[in-house]
């Protein structure tokens, strides 16, 4: 998929009313499922998972504060953030000092809209923006949101690419933030990107399309004996702003996906940041007694531009060329994770003659050796059995795929064998 | 005990004549006292102890220089720095020609009186300003030092505050210094005001109040089958002057204690610096035959500021507020000794759900979340048995008393527990 | 020898057609012989070295290329860089266009004449100024290239100074180049000036003058057996340009040897660099089998400088004072390589009393302690059995030397001893 599709995906997505149960969720799976076959997995409220319970699912059909001429002030039509998510149904007249608690704004951005949720506490609210709060007079007003808070079922969908090995490679986007687009529309945009682009990868590649946090955990909670064929995991979000990308690092903090990505990323301008156990399902991915290998990709991080849970975060404000940019980078992560292997080096003592087997210019003397010659004493050298492609690439700072190349070529001609 | 409490005991013991024996260290001991339920010990002169032997007992009634006029040019009874410590008896009429080998000045610094002694040689001598000297004519001179130097003993006095462990915490000064005031009438000053301060803490509290080097050689001598119960050390001196507070690490360089103090000292202006053979009683503590955990907490560094011994080092030159300071960094490194644990979190698969047990906000969406439920994540995180609060401190940039606290919080909740 | 001896050295071998084998060798190693004593070896064509296989001798009369009107425009009397190493012979009459493909030329540095090479691929050529080519005519030339490549030998000799242990220090010199100055006659030089400076030393020191590549691989094939008493190694090449010291480290990164040399370099403007499959004869020392720890000293490194490989690598280019220097740092590295012990402290319970034997100044007081007592204080603090001279060198940031007569006093004052 080219940037401009990428883009034109988000932009499909981004009207509908999601949240962390619903039918937002499952009309936002219907249209991924366009691009990519999914296992769509519905789990009953109520169902135990982990230390949490799946809760009501949520829906809403409609929401306004209508002021005394009738005008609705606020309306759910024009924007799903209006409505405080898991908002409990309310129709009532009150003046604006009795609504005022149940108003939610941002005094210091007067002309955007918050995004709001109250999941697990019974309550109901409404984002506007100051400007339009300032505008508001005394009332009566005519509140409703004619929402539903019941037993249902929590949705989230697995795409998977099966590889010749049952090792899997996990990319894990959050599903449940309505109209935002660089959170997470744009990550779901380059997650489906990556899928389809894969052609029979080694690892297996499982994409997790779910609500955050409740929809991490009930995955874990569903999928807990099996976690262990997870070797390399990033949740995927914030993949289209004007940022540079940013790599957090995963618990362990030096796993091969957290080398793979920091070497990739090299030369590009970038920000790595250490783990923590904050920001997107990494959290649970990253809990002690998992300790899955997952880092979190992103441009501009978590809660890290003005635009962060706002009306700003619409699609204007992410282009076709980042979610380009992040998708090669996840191309290039994705051919270190695939290509990653030791190799040992059957003529140790002293360099072998590589000019004898044609590996090697002829003309000696010249300074400009080219990087390809480079690669090749590079893995020689190194190929001892303790150093695999990417510590080579990381101690030699050569870019992975002209290592593995020279390794290739190593390996046809009997210079190199791959280890167990 | 307040900043202004503090400087007045410093100037109370400022005039008295220390050494590392005699009367003055036992003049300094009975002050303390008045503080401080002190042990005082007095071992006698001969004693073996370690490769070094106790030294004959040293005292000084008078000590003058008299010009022809008869007037006293130096004189001791103005200031104790004008006698070189240990100066054999001496009662002559000399030339200054004759006098000369034996006056100590500092001629770059002409309005000083150095500080000199001469401990294991036998020998005697005057210290006076550049300025006195330059104004001496050829005499003669009346020369009198009327001092002692016979068997007796040498003092030195401990305080221990008893902790509900039989670990030790032990806080180390030197008391052997005449008038100077920051090096370490401050040290004492502070040690005593935190002795003070301490009310049923974990560890037992050591504060040991001993001349340098000998005493301290004394003291290990003496408690040589006892030293393994410390578990934290510092010598503390120069706590009182204007300049930021500096740490020089322990031999181990990582041992808790250089942790405690570094993390404490963490967002102030302060300077660490690495272990090294010298300063003071760091340098016996920490001998490889013991190599015991001991750091050393000071101002401005040993040797590193001009008033350093010599008259300028009075108690003008040491303040109230530095002196508070000091002793603020102190308690908070004895919290974190005292805090110090490693929990086990009981619930690691995935989050726990904070919010049902009350331990999370209810509102969803917002970027500004607070330390006190970051500091609950990051214990929840790290709580796998192999990290401690210090260690989680550390990753998290978080303040020690804020992962403290929600370290109690998770425990009330039985979301965690202690390890052994 | 000093600076301007060596200067000489390099000047009166400049002259002289080096290859990878060949009479310019043997006369190279003559004039090295006149100062040291030489073991030749003369390894004949044919024989198999590892992976490869000594190649035949190649030998130079004459060669040039004449213009109509007979005048020698290209002339390997005035400078053998003119001919391609190992070139084939020729002699022939042909237009430019025909002569093109075989002349080599600097388009960006037109005054000077390259250095090429072609051992393993059988041609021919000529490299010449760009000036030079821009004003030849069409012709017809007449191109002579009178040389042998026959059956013969391969030629390098070593020299041995004995030490009263079996250990080694290797200092390995490439001998393969002609007309190039600092690229390697002065490594050549400066080898010879450390041989001849050494005086029974503790170490055995082999110097090993082979061709690069072909050279260094006969010596390893030759002495599979005994490389493991190479204990410390170094290349040596481009030893007299006017650049600040570089010293590459070996595959092992932080051998005695790296130690050594970075400690050495210390104050100095240096530049250290990571290892690199690249560069020297390290390539082969540092191959994965033997991994022996060698080290690559040179002042400008490998194809660093605009003259290198070039014609303006002449004696000019390296002066006698950068000789000197990079002299001095190498009697510096083989002091430490020599003096390199681990002491252990037999007074460890606190400080001995240095003052009683002698070794302590007896005035306290004054801050300007000397280097000596530090050193004392420092062997005395790190002398636990798991600290070397050069580990407490590197902790303490002072002198080797220095350590090394402490430790020497300490010895003889019985306060340490040496470990096996």
């Amino acid at each position: 998929m080219t940037g401009p599709e990428m883009h034109a995906l988000v932009e499909r997505l981004y009207p509908l009313c999601r949240s962390i149960t619903g039918d937002g969720v499952r009309a936002t799976l219907d249209i991924v499922g366009e691009h990519l076959d999914l296992q769509v997995h519905e789990v009953p409220t109520g169902t135990e998972v982990l230390d949490w319970t799946v809760p009501r699912e949520w829906n809403v059909r409609d929401a306004y504060i209508k002021d005394p001429s009738g005008r609705r002030v606020v309306d759910f039509r024009r924007s799903n953030l209006h409505v405080v998510g898991y908002s409990v149904p309310v129709s009532a007249t009150m003046s604006l000092a009795e609504l005022r608690p149940h108003l939610h704004t941002l005094p210091e951005q007067p002309e955007l809209v918050p995004y709001r949720t109250s999941y697990y506490a019974e309550t109901w609210g409404f984002c506007l923006s100051q400007d339009t709060l300032d505008g508001m007079g005394d009332g009566p007003y005519e509140v409703v949101i004619d929402s539903t808070l019941a037993d249902g079922h929590l949705t989230y969908a697995e795409h998977v690419v099966p590889g010749t090995s049952e090792d899997e490679v996990m990319i894990s986007c959050h599903v449940c933030h309505p109209s935002l687009a660089n959170d997470n529309l744009a990550g779901i945009a380059v997650a489906v990107a990556l899928a389809k682009s894969l052609d029979q990868p080694r690892h297996t590649y499982r994409f997790l399309f779910a609500p955050g946090t409740i929809g991490a955990i009930t995955w874990l909670a569903r999928n807990r004996e099996r976690v262990g064929r997870v070797k390399h995991g990033l949740t995927l979000a914030c993949a289209g702003d004007p940022g540079r990308l940013t790599y957090k690092r995963s618990r362990r903090g030096e796993a091969v996906i957290d080398r793979a990505v920091t070497h990739v990323l090299g030369d590009r301008p970038h920000h790595v940041l250490p783990f923590s156990p904050y920001g997107y399902d990494e959290r649970q991915f990253c809990s002690p007694g998992f300790n899955l290998p997952f880092g979190s990709l992103t441009r501009t991080p978590y809660a890290g531009y003005p635009e962060y849970h706002t009306s700003g975060d619409n699609p204007e404000f992410v282009s076709p060329s980042a979610l380009a940019d992040t998708l090669e980078v996840l191309r290039q992560v994705a051919g270190v994770l695939d290509g990653e292997r030791t190799y040992l080096n059957l003529s140790p003592y002293g360099e072998p003659q590589l000019g004898r087997r044609g590996l090697y210019g002829s003309l000696g003397g010249r300074s400009d050796t080219k990087q390809a010659q480079m690669a090749m004493l590079w893995v020689l050298n190194l190929s001892d059995g303790e150093h695999s492609l990417l510590d080579i690439a990381q101690r030699s700072d050569l870019p992975f795929a002209a290592l593995r190349e020279a390794a290739t070529a190593l390996l046809a001609a009997g210079l190199v064998k791959e280890t167990a």
